[in-house]
Formats: C-alpha cells, structure tokens, sequence
C-alpha cells in the first residue's frame, strides 16, 4: 500500500451471540479462529469482536448494581442513596475484593491466544456506563474499563472501540475516563463509537436515564445492546418515518458532533484517539450535513447491512469500514461477500479515486501532500534551488495561461508602437520563453524583451539559454528588479511573483521596487490579485501545527493541500478595498470549531485570463493548474462556534523596514435573532472573472503601489448595515504572531 | 509607604488650555513647572499632562486627514477613496517625510526638560483614532503614537494614558498596535482611558461616527476634547436625565467592559498595560454595578470635580485618582484643596481601611497577602516546621470554636459513661490544651484523653508539654493515626485536618484510618464539612499564577486572600451530595471573563458550632477566623463568559494508591429563553449553619468514610429541570491537572 491511499478497509463485526451459538469444527482449534477465518475468506481485511462475554457481564452487576426492584420502589432523590442500603454486604466486600485487583475469568472473556487477537479490533463491552448518573457506576465502569484494555494489551490488540456516550450531563466524566486510559495504555488506540445522532429521537419510548438502564439491564432477560449499535429491520421503519422531521435531525448531528468535540477536546486531542462513526441510524438526503465529519478524525465507520440501499459514496478519508449484520441475510441474494465487494466497487468509481488515478490531474500530483504543512517559499530573501523551479514549471496551466496573456496585450496595443516588454523575476526562463512564443503568435514587428534577474545560480540558466536558444532576443540584467539600471522604460511589465495568499511572497512590494522603469501607461501582467480568506475546521492540521517541536508553530503560516477539512462558512463574495487590513464576517451554519484559516487567491493576468486557486473558481479559471496549494494560518487554541453564530476575522498584513508579516485574530459573536447575511455562494455560479473589478488604488500609507499595479486586497464580504449591539460577543482567540515574532516575510 | 496599602494616589489633570493660557512667572524658569509645583502645594501626588500642543494637532491634521469640506460633499461609500482624490500632492511630500522619520517641532510639545517631565504621566493626544474606520487613519495614527510613546521615554516618563477607543469595529486594531507599542517601549507603562459607559447614549447627537469626528476636528474652531472626558456642569443634566434608563445602561457598562476584556486579551495581559477607568459619566446608583471593574487592572480613575457629589466609597483598590477640572471653581466653598482632602477622608473612614488598621482583624493579619499565591501544605506528606504550627495556634477563634464544641460534646454525653477522647493529630498540642479546658469546665469525671502525633520533632514539643503541664491527664501516642495502636476504642475524636476546600488536606483518607478505635456510637468533631466553589475573575490572579516559572503553574491549585477579583456568580446554596465529584452550574449575570475558581469550605465542629470561610458566612459562623485563605483554582486559558449565560463546571476529586488530585473543567452556555435559576443569596441571610445537614453517607466506592464522620462534599446547586436541549454550546477550557500529572497531594 502506498503512504497514502484513499482505500477503505473492510471489517467485519462478529457479534457475541455468534461467537456463543457457533460450535467449533474440526478444522480450527477455536472458534474465534474459525470466524475470523471465515471473515478473512469473505475479502474482509479484518473483525471487530467483544472482548467480554456474558458472564463477566452479569459478575459485575451482581457486584456493582444495586437490584433493579428495589430501586423501582424508590424515588428520584432516595434513589442515590439507595445502593449502600439494598447492597447485600457479601457483593460489597467481593466489589471491593475486585477493585484492589481487577482480573477476568476464563468464561468472562472471548478470546484467549494471540492468534485469536490478530487483526482483531476489540469492542469493550457495551453496556459499561462510563457516563453514569451515579458517581459510583462511573467510578466502577472505569476500574472494568481500564480492566479491559490491560487485558486487550496482554493479547497485543492495538485498537479498541469504546461504547458510546449516552448521558449529556457527564459527558466531561465519559472524557475524563478516556483520557485516563489514553495516558494508562499507551500503546492503544482507542474509538469513540458514535451515533451520527442520538436514535432516541426516532422512537417513541420515554428517554435513557442511565440510572434505569444500569439497573434494568439486570433483570430483564433480553438481550441490552444499546439502542446505538442497533442494526436490522425496524431501521427501515425509521427510515420512513423520520423524513418529516429533517430539521431537528440536523440539531441532533450538531448534538453528536458537540459530543464529540468536548470529548477530543478533553483529550487534548490526542493521535491515539479517534471516533467510530455509527451510520446505523438512518441518514438524511441533504448532502453536507455529514460535511463536518470529514475535518475529524474518522477511523471507523459502522455501517449495518440494512444500510446498503444508502450511496456510500460520500465518506470520510481512508477510514476503515465495519460492516454488521452481514450474516443476517438481508440481502440473500448478493450472498455476504456483496456487501466488502460494493464498498470497493464505489471507491473505485468515485471521482476522488479516479481523479487520484489519472497523470495530469491535482489529485494525482498532491499524492502525498494531503494536509501535510509546508514552509512557504520566500524567494525574495532566499535564493530558490534549480529543483524548485523545475517543479514549478512542469504547471501545465500556469505558463499557459501567461503566454495567452501576453499575446492578448500584444493584439490589443496601438499598431504603430515599438514595445517594449521585461520579465521582473526571471528565474530559470519560463515566462521569456513563453514572452518570445507570444511574441512571434502575435506577429508584431518592434518587440524588445528584457529578462531580470537576481538569483546568481538562475542567472547562469538564463545566460546558457539565451546563448543556446533566444540569442539576441533577449537582453539579460542581473539585479534585484528594486535596485537594477533597465536601459529604457517598459510598456508590459511581466512578473509571476504571487504566493498562495497573494501578496504573500512580496509580490506588491517588488512591484513598487520596478515602478521606476514602467511607463505611465505601461500595463502589468498580473493587472490585479485577490486575497480571499475562509474559516477553517481540522483537527488534523490542528494536530499537525502542534506537533512542530518550535516554539510559535502554530502562528506561522502552512502552505497545505487540504484534505481532511471542513470549511466553516463559504467564501465571501470578492469586494475589492484598498487596504492591508481586513475585518471579515462569516455566518456559521453548523457548530464547529475554528483551527485555522484557509487563505487563497485569484489574479487577473491579462482581460479575462486569470490564475485562480479560490476552490468555487479555480476549475472555471485555471483548472489543473499545480503550482500552489492555499495556504494555513493557524490558532494557537481551537475557537468554538455555535450553529448561527457569527465570526468575525481580523487579519492585518504588517511591515517594517526589514520585513513583512501577517497577524490575525477572531472573535465569536451569537445573535439575538436570525442573521441577515447575504447568500454565499454555495452551488450558484460566481461572478465570471472578468467581474472582478481591479483595485483604483488609493496607496496605503505604509507601501503603496500605484494605479493598474497588481495589487493585494483582502476580500471583504460587506454584511449589511446591521446593528452590532443586537450580537452578543462569545469569545475570541488571542492575537496570532504579533510584531511578527514567529514568522515573517524577509524583504 | 508599606508594601501594600489602600491608599489612592491623587494626581491632578492640568490641560492644555491651562497651559496655554498661563504666563511664566518670575519665581518658575517655566510654566509647567510652576503648574506642578502648584499641585504638590494642593496636596496632589502628580499631575496629568497632555505632551502635544495645538501645533502638532494642526501639523498632523494637514499631513494625514483629508479637508473636511472635501468629505462633507461625498457620501459614505466614496469617502473611503476620498483621501487621495482631495490630498494636496505637497502634504503627501510632507507626510511621506514625517512617516519616515517622525519627529517633533518645539512648538508642538508642552515640555521637554527632564525636571519638567519628574512626576508626570503623560496623556498622548486625544485626538489620535487609533480605531479610524479608514486604514490610512490608522496606520498614521500609529506612527504618531509610536513617535510620543518615544518621546515621553526620552524625558523619563514611564506612563503614559492613551485616548480612548471609540470605534467597535476596529477596537483589535486600536489592540493591536497598543501591543506593538507595549512591544517597541519595552519600559513604558501603557493606561487605556475607558469611559465606564459611552456617553453618548445619554445625548441627543448623531452617534460618533470616526470619520465623521477625524475629519471635523480641523473645521471647527471649539476644542475637540473627546467626549469622553467632558466635565462640568453638563453632567448634573445627564445625572437626572439617565435615571429613568437603567437597564440599557448596565448594557453599556457591559460593554465598555467587553471592549476593555478584548483589548488585554489581544495585548496578551500584558502586566504594563492597565486601565484609566472614566468616571466621568454619571453613575447609577445600583451597587455592583461596577464590581466588575475590581477584578480589572485599574490603576488610573478620572473624576472631575463635578462628580463629587457622589460618594466615591466604592472605587478601586490602591488606583491612581486624577481629578479634573478642580480650578473651574465648580466647588467654590472648600477651595481646589477639598477634593483630595476630600478623596482621603473618604478613605481613612472606609471600613475596609478602617478594618486593615484595627490590630486582630483578617483585614490587619492578612496586609501583604492580598492576592498572593501560595502552594497549599501538604501536612500529611511534609513533617510540618514548628514555626508554620505557631502561626496557625494564633488564631484567635478556631480553637476556641474547637473548645466549645467538645465542651458541649461533653455535656451532652450521657452521665453515667466514662468517656474516652482522642486528639488524632496533635500538632504541638493547642487541640490538646483545649480538650482539657473543655473537661475542666464541662466538670465530667471519668475523661480519659489520647493524644496522636506522627510528626516526630512535634512529639518532642508534646512530650515537654506533657511533663510540664498536662502530666497524666493525656496518653501520648506516636505514629499515623491510620496505623497506631491506641489501647482502646474512644468515644469522641477530635482532628483538625481541614484544608481551605474541606478535603484537600487529605482529611477524609486519615479519618478513614482512625475509625478502626472510634466507637459505633461515637462521635467525631468536625461531625460534618462541605466544600464550596464560585466561578472567580481576576486577571492579576491569573497573571501570578502565569508568571510562575513551573511548566504546569496553571493547573495547580493556590492558597490566596482574595482582593482585586470578582465572583461572577453567586455561591449556591449548600447541598450535601455523597460524591466526590460534581457537576455545578452558574448564572453568569454580567459578562466576565472565567480565570479560576474560588474554593472555600464550611464545618460543623459539633452542634451549632462551626468554622467557615464561605465569603456570605464566615462573619455569621466564625468571625476572625485567621487560619484558612481561599483555594484557588486556575484556568489556563482564559473563559469568556457573556451576560446571562451558564457556566457548568466539573471537579473531580481523584485518587489512585499514592495519591489524591483534582481535575477541573468548564462549559459555557447561552440559553434562548432566560434562565430559570433559584436566586442566589445576595444580600439575603443564609440558613443558620445548624441547617447544613450532616451527609449521611453512601461510602464512595474508592474511599469511603462512615457515618457521622466529617465527609468532603462539594456543594451542588441543584439547577431545576429545564430542557439542556435550549442551551447553546458556546464554549469551554482543556481538561486541567488530568492524572494529576501538575499537582497532586500524596498520601
């Protein structure tokens, strides 16, 4: 397998009433043996299998539960005072035996051999409440917990998946006690098992206390699997019956997403953490309302077999898919191999997989680069390697695009004049080649071309190139484009100094640097770029950030291929403004939480040719273009929004006389009534570039460039004139990289 | 002066127009001088004064704001263009010279001699708009700042009080560059004039539009002081006209706060950086009201003489009073030298000076540990010094409290019985010395008194205690009072193992070791204890506990006298839970900002007799009590807490066989519909302490106490039923001190 593959793995669930019913047969020692087996021969790559069986089940209850009949006779407020009273004293001194030294009995456990647990993914028993009403259940929930996962790791499983939270109130005990085991068995991976959204709301039975479940589970006789993992056909009923309730279904994916959050969040977000989607209750048809998921760390997917009517087509990365049921004979007709085997047929007719597949493609190129954080490029300051610009120029589009720029400024300049054009940054030659085909496609007689260029090492390519392939052409000037003596001034001014931010590589102030040899009328190539900035959710880059052992990583920013992302609230129209500062507000439709910002751009070449990497345009402008992933900026504490809720972003772009840098910030607001932004543009087609008004500049007073220079704006989405005092403020981060203390851009 | 004291220092404000319209007289080499020597002969500490002068004001307005008439032709949108449309080519010359190297004309500054500038706190120019709604503004007003900023430092000023902020929208920016300013005079303190409420609620004018006022300073020829620091008889109109709008007004109060919170936040709490609260505005007259501000880093307070009709009890700790405006003659009977004889009789008369200075009082034993963190004792683990034993026997009423008890324990035991006491943990005997005044007294025969020790160097004090003083009337035991042998069973034992929050002192797991020798029927003083918490904001705590140099200084609990803090809550009421654990929820009245919680604790010794530090109680329970300071817990990053929102808070009491930790976490809430809360007890009394019912114990299923034995409880406010399901998620804190990896107590 390739480091990074979008393939799911296939798992198979082997349920406690299978592993009981089956007797083993000759040709396997056990029948934990067999199944697996059994699972492997059916193309599953691996099972998940409880650990405990139904004895250890009914010890523990005997030992830690008070008996359900004597709690049914209490009321609310006797009843937590209830277990010392009914507890028969010969449970307690055998409870309190097994607290001083957990430990199982054969029969207590499934499996025993390390052969047994190979592959195997453990299921911690179900019915522990980590998240109790009573103090005492959770404190004893945890003590077996802890049990089980030592026992898990005697037998070398490395994964276990924990029940699910059941109780709001004590979510932060649920989390605590994960993160207890996190830091006690630290050579496990632990699951969270998660609902996409509490079942209860489809069923009309009166609402889980924890303390009735703990104590009814005893006496009755049926089987207690919690209402979560429920698979088979009363779904299908629910599948009907919920379509007239969309709306609060959607309130309720918030709740788990919520649930989830304050238990990562918890954990400090730790790696060995990760959640077990349940997309056993039905799902709704609005694409996007499982969008959020994919900027959390997804690693299983329950998936029942009664839910293979659903398109499994929109599924997080790379998680590994777990299959229940299958033996039910659901789907007698496919047999149970069908069920792995239409997995793997949609992921090979995905787009992203073919996509991924295909040379030529960005998916094909960014294999690899998914969410992986790079250091921008500081060319001005830095002289670039041969082996960076070789990469750059294999843009199949970027280039492209320049020379059909160039050729429009060609046709569309007065006929009787002589032109001159000069290429400021030439690096190893692109753009003078692409000059000199545009040149000789444009047919026009008096066209004299200048390349400048200040890398010492590039200048030696240019220099063996003219000799070998452009002669007398083109005239070579060695010097920052800021400081170089140019014979005469220029009508077409050629740069391609833009970042994935826009001005992010010093592109404005260069320019300033080269206005002295540009002609009063003179035009630039790019007339005009855009800063646009989104709000971000991605644990995974969140994590990524933190992991940089230096000091200030998380207020510097990433250049990244996103992956594993879930942007916030859509972009915001473009609205040009003459400034280096920015104050952005965003609706934000689902809860979520802010890890960063995704910054991009769009530039204008030439007329309606353009570059563009803002992810609603860039295959309408510039598709396939490679040359730039957006860019990160991180926050140092991940910012909670709530559905509604309205943030507003401050970024401001800073310089000194030795430098530039970038410093942002954000602030939370939710509004008393229902916010009156502006549609974003969420399917609907954007304006064509052409729209994109270039900034008629008004210089800042700190750099300033000058009219029809390529100049850097952040996008601003005007909201409406509303009344701010009607918005209640609800928390903000700090102040990310002030004075530009981690990062900053050498001039 | 001593190292702390209440004292305000009172500075005068001497403006500008009294500089200007003043003639040097013979006796003074210049004005200013002879305007500070006038106010040290009034009996102000120093004076307040403006560094600039009209000159400059004019100098920059031509440079860098575009003529007034100019924008009142266009409408909103173009006037964001406008400046460089109407700018005289020749003033941009000038202000591109002045950007590059700002500097001061004579003129333009009113000192510029090192003896002019001695007790001086500069107030930079009013007029500078740090939070222009245009960038330019901005950015120019920054540089301008930056240029005083460095001049006040060449004249040796270490404050300076910058104009207030008057623009919401860009209050991060007015932040931003106070950080940059804090960053670039790294030895200037920097104060922010805050208006306590915008004042501009209160009159009937267009609301201050930033450009609007930037841009009309220049036209209109009256003194454009900002409203904000209006004085005179205007206010006594607005006094009576603003009674009738209260509530809005405690919005505003609120937001003057916020704007306040988010400029320390963006400044990173930096300890140079403090508040000049305005108190110009008429204030209403609800108490609390202001509380908030108590918690805030105030060093400055703007009173104009005309507000002296209030009673300024309530103000600050320890500020800096500057009173305006005292030469108007507004007060004509007492003279300019009644107002801060005024302020200082106000003082001297306060209870709380009044309190600090009476010998005896915790006001008096507590002068030097205000605010101070200290790391709580782990008596239990650390042989205590003899010299730490001494401090705490001074106080004047816990043993006395202790003596009482067991006198009434003792009266009220039945006649007949011969009654066996035990002292378990000793100390150097003050427990001892009272057990035997209270047998003297109770004059019960037949009393026979153990006394534990397990600290050896304090047994050599017992034993020399014993030869000298109790002889045979006490049996000295030597060892742990979990592990000695004690000759037979007793009847009433008596320990003092209570921490500031009940069992943080490891009180519960020692009595668990000495009930093996008490009696089924005995009886233990304390007989019962419960712990209580109040969500607390104080950026000086959260600044100290920043400042310590440990890796985890904030997930460690402090032992602090209270005093720059406010609870954002109410304390809720007692009730006794059998956990260690707890869920608490709070209304947040006010917005705050969450920086810890307070711990307190309350006993019931036997009876009626108890201790308390519960901040409603402790006068009631056990006035003077010197031996116990609050807990505090702290939150590492600071919690945003808007008006009318929840806060639910989680603590755990942990233990594992070493030791015993706490760990700590918060939520924040904004329901849709107002909350449903019992009232918290304000001003009302409490339930006499012989309400606090004992908790009749369900032993916890990791440590377990008996009945009748003192038991930690943590206090749940018992919220009442309400759907969580209307409450908004909006925010939260990491888990802190989780596996008690920073602070843990050992056993």
């Amino acid at each position: 397998m390739s480091t990074w593959s979008p393939s799911a793995s296939v798992s198979s669930f082997i349920t406690l009433s299978t592993l009981s019913s089956r007797r083993s047969s000759a040709s396997f020692e056990t029948v934990p043996l067999e199944l697996i087996a059994e699972a492997h021969s059916k193309g599953y790559h691996s099972v998940c299998l409880p650990l405990t069986t139904e004895d250890w089940r009914k010890r523990w209850a005997e030992m830690c539960l008070v008996p359900s009949d004597s709690i049914q006779k209490r009321g609310r407020e006797s009843r937590r005072e209830s277990k010392l009273v009914s507890r028969d004293p010969s449970a307690e001194r055998k409870a309190e035996a097994w607290r001083e030294n957990p430990c199982f009995e054969r029969e207590e456990v499934t499996i025993t051999r390390l052969d047994e647990a190979e592959h195997v993914t453990a299921i911690i028993s179900e019915w522990l409440e980590l998240d109790a009403e009573e103090d005492g259940i959770r404190y004893d929930a945890e003590i077996a917990l802890q049990q089980e996962l030592a026992y898990a790791s005697y037998l070398n499983i490395h994964t276990a998946i924990l029940p699910p939270p059941r109780n709001r109130d004590h979510i932060s005990s649920y989390a605590r006690i994960v993160r207890a085991c996190l830091s006690s068995a630290p050579y496990m991976n632990l699951a969270i098992r998660l609902p996409v959204y509490d079942t209860s709301i489809l069923e009309p039975v009166a609402p889980l206390s924890p303390s009735s479940s703990s104590s009814s589970f005893r006496s009755s006789s049926a089987p207690s699997t919690p209402r979560l993992v429920v698979s088979g056909s009363a779904d299908s009923l629910n599948r009907n019956r919920f379509s007239t309730t969309s709306a609060p279904l959607e309130a309720h994916i918030d709740a788990a997403w919520e649930t989830w959050d304050l238990i990562r969040s918890i954990c400090d977000y730790n790696i060995r953490l990760a959640l077990a989607l349940d997309l056993t209750p039905p799902l709704p048809n609005s694409p996007g309302v499982l969008s959020k998921w994919a900027a959390e760390a997804v690693r299983y997917i329950f998936l029942p077999s009664s839910t293979f009517i659903a398109n499994a087509k929109g599924y997080p990365h790379r998680p590994n898919i777990i299959i229940s049921g299958a033996s039910s004979g659901l789907h007698k007709r496919g047999g149970e191999d069908a069920y792995s085997q239409y997995v793997k047929h949609l992921e090979r007719t995905s787009s992203v997989v073919q996509a991924a597949e295909k040379v030529g493609t960005v998916e094909n190129f960014a294999q690899g680069y998914q969410d992986y954080l790079q250091a921008p490029l500081q060319p001005l300051m830095d002289n670039l390697q041969s082996i960076t610009y070789q990469t750059f120029e294999q843009d199949p589009v970027k280039y492209q695009s320049y020379e059909e720029a160039i050729h429009k400024a060609l046709l569309e300049w007065p006929k009787q004049d002589k032109i001159i054009i000069c290429v400021a940054g030439a690096g190893r030659g692109p753009l003078v080649a692409r000059s000199l085909c545009a040149i000789e496609r444009s047919k026009r007689g008096h066209v004299c071309l200048y390349a400048i260029e200040k890398n010492p090492n590039a200048f030696v390519t240019l220099q063996n190139r003219q000799r070998t392939e452009w002669h007398d052409r083109v005239h070579l000037l060695f010097g920052d484009m800021r400081l170089v003596e140019i014979p005469e001034k220029v009508d077409i001014l050629v740069s391609e100094l833009l970042g994935s931010f826009g001005d992010n590589e010093l592109s404005p102030e260069c320019l300033d640097g080269a206005m002295r040899f540009l002609k009063p009328h003179g035009i630039s190539i790019p007339s005009s770029y855009t800063a646009h900035l989104a709000p971000l959710s991605s644990s995974k880059l969140y994590n990524e950030a933190r992991a940089i052992k230096a000091e200030k990583s998380l207020e510097t920013p990433y250049v990244v291929m996103f992956q594993a992302v879930n942007l916030l609230s859509g972009l915001p129209p473009t609205n040009s403004h003459n400034t280096r500062s920015a104050k952005l507000r965003f609706h934000i439709p689902h809860a979520g939480v802010l890890h960063g910002l995704a910054g991009y751009f769009e530039a204008i070449l030439y007329g309606n040719i353009g570059l563009s990497i803002h992810p609603q345009r860039k295959d309408q402008v510039s598709k396939d273009m490679l040359s730039w992933f957006p860019l990160f900026f991180p926050f140092k504490e991940p910012l909670y929004l709530p559905s509604n809720s309205e943030l507003q972003i401050s970024i401001w772009r800073l310089t000194n006389s030795r430098q530039v840098w970038y410093e942002w910030h954000a602030e939370s607001f939710l509004g008393s009534s229902p916010p009156t932004f502006p549609a974003t543009s969420g399917g609907q087609p954007l304006p064509p570039i052409l729209m994109a008004s270039p900034t008629i500049g008004v210089p800042s007073p700190l750099i300033d460039a000058v009219d029809l220079l390529p100049r850097s704006t952040l996008s601003v989405q005007d909201a409406p004139e509303r009344s701010t005092a009607r918005l209640v403020k609800i928390g903000h981060t700090s102040l990310h990289n002030p004075g530009g203390r981690s990062s900053w851009i050498g001039l």
